[in-house]
């Protein structure tokens, strides 16, 4: 039987490790496109790959890869995120899709049922593992008893260094967002909204220690899909971190604004990005890691219950992959199996937590994610 | 007898006060020079002086406005100090002098005495009270018995705002080199360079609270000219706006080389002064304080002694005038009277601290802040 090809659309961080991983098997004929030739030829030495040299902001270059293959991997900047998802729909071809994008994918659930083809969006770590797990929750708990939902998230530096004790595993400038979008909440069952970089406490991590948490607008899908009346997203920074943020926003940084200096105009948010991202970047060989608490309370047959599932993952020393680009890769990759051995049927854009009720789906997640190396930790009790 | 000219070179906060208290008296003509027409209206409305509206940047008009005064009080920005002072000279007349200058105001020295006149510089809070305060304990301590000399001064908002919990009671330019310019300091009879910002500490006020301390370049001419082998100069400012300072710097916002945003070059600094100097801005019936402790320690007829100065003043509710510009103005104003007077003598360029020694003029300086409403305290105890 021949392999399947598999195109995956993005050679940064987290497509460099779903790649690697899906071609690894030697099930699957594995073509990753990227417009940076340099990050192709890395991966094509370490992995048995095929390569291709595209602008991937060129939908038609998208349109010739999602057509040449059986399932497209997503993984392009968040600002490509929505239209490449688009095209790879309109090509009639499914996709295990791990791109941030601030539009709403599932406004595209229409196309993908025309085309007969199954789209799983926001398939990383958080949102993604999270949404599957409370999704999964949300199939198991009793009739209207989802009371409580929280996840907590954040990718850090082991080292910490002054002032921002945080480099950023993914991209910069989907993280500047982290600081301005303001954060979506259901409180009471109904949407509010709170401000960005709102609300920092204190997270004790086993093994870690303390660390902060702050509103972040992480619920996305959730917010219309689980039935769930108190759901709140936090993401997680050394202490200090939100204070200097929030300083920074203060003195209006963030602007996209333009303002008149010295002459010229200049928006203060693209200088931020110039003297932020070189400090936010994570040097060769500095180990990070991925910390997630996921919290379901609800009634379970009548009985008051607390799950609590608990994410640890580090860098990987072997392959140098970190754990931001493994555990949003990792659950990508398995989703994209799934997909293309029918595991997962179902027409549409699919969020994860729509996966949540599916055993199969959620058993191949828990051994893939373990076989991988990744701890993830369930335990529940009656409150 | 007729009254005797003076100019003042500026009217902003500092000048208007230091025109207001001159005028008051009714012993001299006094004409006030800026570029900022309604700044003038101001002051003529509120005091019995004459007003030209000339650009200080312009020499010719500095010179004719120098020439037709007996004495010129000096209150323009730093970057136009050095040359303003210069052609002052130039035209052989005194000045009384508190412009901020980048430059090495001893430099003149040749000049003032070449052409028979009398500038004392820095003469204002601190610099200037502080270094008079100290050339007197230089002058009657024992031969070579000057151990050690501090200076602590800040002008602080009453009410405290996040994120910097300040705003600038002058020049935010002038501010800003605060925070850059390196500190220089004496120890152990050498002078030692050392960051901005650095070794912030917490100080005690009476009646103010907890302030934190930080190195700040203000020792100037002391450096030079006072005999003591171990001297500091630390700014005050509420406890939190070091750090955040720190953080600014850190991400390279006070850089003065431009890089290029979004296709233009600018200055991240001239950014900075954008965003900040709006946030800085003492607004009208904004309530502010000065306080300034000096410590002087060393041997008294064989005795040991410390010295402690300490200086308390806030805003004019009467008129409005806030302390920053009351303190540093009515130094300068003070020893305008006593350089027409003829009770400073000396020709050359002289720092405060070289009238120390002076008895006549520390009893009038001691005597005028009274009389102005300047609290100043003196205590000395054996160590």
């Amino acid at each position: 039987m021949s392999r399947k090809p598999i195109v995956v659309l993005g050679a940064g961080m987290v497509g460099s490790v779903m790649a690697r991983d899906l071609a690894g098997e030697g099930r699957f004929r594995v073509t990753v496109a990227d417009r940076d030739a340099e990050a192709l030829a890395r991966l094509k030495a370490d992995a048995p790959v095929e390569t291709v040299v595209a602008d991937l902001s060129d939908l038609s270059a998208v349109r010739r890869l999602a057509e040449a293959a059986d399932l497209v991997v997503g993984a392009v900047p968040g600002f490509l995120g929505f239209r490449t998802l688009q095209c790879v729909l309109e090509c009639g071809r499914p996709i295990a899709d791990i791109a941030f994008m601030p539009e709403d994918a599932l406004a595209l659930d229409g196309l993908a049922k025309e085309r007969g083809v199954t789209a799983v969006v926001d398939c990383g770590v958080a949102p993604g593992l999270s949404n599957l797990v409370l999704g999964r929750h949300a199939a198991r708990f009793d009739e209207g008893g989802f009371e409580e939902a929280l996840v907590l998230v954040g990718g850090l530096p082991r080292v910490r260094t002054w002032p921002f004790e945080y480099k950023a595993p993914f991209s910069p400038i989907d993280v500047l967002e982290e600081y301005t979008r303001p954060a979506r909440y259901v409180r009471d069952g109904r949407v509010v909204v709170l401000p960005a970089l709102s609300e920092p406490e204190p997270v004790d991590v086993p093994g870690v220690g303390t660390l902060e948490a702050f509103n972040t607008d992480g619920l996305r899908s959730l917010l219309v899909t689980l039935p769930c009346p108190n759901m709140r997203e936090k993401t997680l920074r050394w202490p200090g971190h939100v204070e200097a943020m929030r300083v920074l926003r203060a003195i209006g940084l963030f602007s996209e604004t333009p303002i008149e200096v010295g002459g010229v105009r200049v928006a203060p948010r693209d200088l931020a990005a110039k003297l932020l991202f070189p400090m936010w970047k994570l040097e060769p060989g500095e180990e990070e890691f991925t910390v997630m608490r996921i919290e379901a309370m609800g009634r379970e047959g009548g009985v008051r219950v607390r799950h609590r599932w608990d994410l640890q993952d580090g860098t990987d020393r072997r392959t140098g992959f970190s754990s931001m680009a493994r555990t949003t890769g990792f659950p990508n990759a398995i989703v994209a199996r799934l997909l293309l051995d029918g595991v997962i049927a179902e027409k549409g854009v699919l969020p994860p937590e729509r996966l949540g009720g599916n055993d199969a789906v959620f058993a191949a997640m828990e051994a893939g994610l373990r076989v991988r190396g990744v701890a993830l930790t369930h335990s529940v009790e009656r409150v």
